[in-house]
């Protein structure tokens, strides 16, 4: 679809990625405007997530999404497609976004109008992880049919995030997934992490993320 | 589980890896040794897929595996516990492997001892793809719970592997996964790739996938 604003972000160059990204979340607390990095493996449902999250928060908060992958740009084109501000961020190969390449989508949709800004990170447990993107919160997913071995093979990234949702809990019948132990194994990286059981698709759980995000918005714009 | 020798490889410092990936083929093919280099996301079910690939293979091959991860030896420990040679190489936080890495992983399995050596390599769609680690044959597992757009997403992937595992079709019941569409937009990238419909937990499919991989050893072998 035409309407849909590609950016090709480029990565930073320079090599102070953490102090740009504490400059950057500075700005946004000035400009009332709450910053959350998704981040998970490909096909975990981040755009569902992000989807069904958008439904419940539409009337209570000025949203908008930033999309960033590879190639292609079917997930803007998603997010557009229900009247919410959508902008792709093509990394041109790269596997993650860091706070230079977030800042030029920010510029491009205007912080300043919204009070939700949602990164979609590239799909990618390992990468994305290692550079901070300026985001004021970092969650994740992990996706039932995924396995609940993941914390002990990919610790950074559950020990980076704020909130971890563990989606597609309608896959539970037919899977492997003992989730009592993905939470031990969770809270043994990062005692502090808010944990979430959902299945974006069928709206499970959804209600008591999408609360916690919104106590975490009016949080920030109040501070 | 003690017996699993775990190797912290390290990464190329030279920049000739494609250079050093075709004399490492070079040397395979001098001791009859396939090697194979498994990519998918993380949860795809590769080790899954790997166990059950020796099941129908072993009487028939010499298998041995080189489990890449970030962190942990859970998939070495899997693979040792069926009586396979197993080792676990530690990337320390990289997200790939290269050919230096797979060197450094083949000097201590010893291939000319093997028909086959698989290499599970790290989780992830994107930064594998962009090393060639010496393998004779890139395969990778898409597995239905991940969707059917991920051909849009990560087309290096599917433009560099030799066959596709289209993995987890018994999940095509409640899954929304179009594999036609998923097809055509694989051949679109890559028209020589060969793609096969498994499920690695019930075994479905998993006959055509290993005649397909026992004829390539062999042909590898009388060459």
């Amino acid at each position: 679809m035409s309407q849909i604003r590609i950016i090709e972000v480029k990565e930073n160059i320079l090599a102070n990625n953490d102090q740009q990204a504490q400059k950057l979340r500075e700005s946004l607390r000035q400009q009332h405007t709450f910053l959350l990095n998704l981040m998970s493996s490909p096909g975990s449902g981040k755009t569902t997530l992000i989807l069904k999250t958008i439904e419940l928060l539409r009337d209570k908060l000025r949203i908008g999404v930033m999309e960033a992958d590879i190639d292609s740009a079917v997930d803007a084109e998603k997010i557009a497609a229900v009247g919410i501000p959508a902008i792709q961020l093509r990394t041109g190969g790269l596997c993650h976004l860091d706070c230079a390449m977030t800042s030029q989508g920010l510029a491009e949709l205007g912080p300043e109008i919204f009070d939700l800004i949602i990164i979609e990170n590239v799909g990618n447990l390992v990468c994305p992880a290692e550079f901070d993107t300026g985001a004021v919160k970092n969650a994740m997913i992990l996706s039932v049919p995924e396995g609940d071995d993941k914390p002990l093979k990919y610790p950074l990234m559950f020990s980076t995030c704020d909130a971890l949702l563990i989606n597609k809990i309608d896959y539970l019948t037919i899977a492997d997934f003992d989730i009592e132990a993905v939470k031990k194994r969770v809270y043994a990286l990062n005692s502090k992490i808010k944990i979430f059981e959902v299945s974006a698709k069928t709206g499970q759980g959804m209600e008591a993320w999408c609360d916690w995000l919104y106590q975490e918005v009016l949080a920030w714009s109040e501070a």
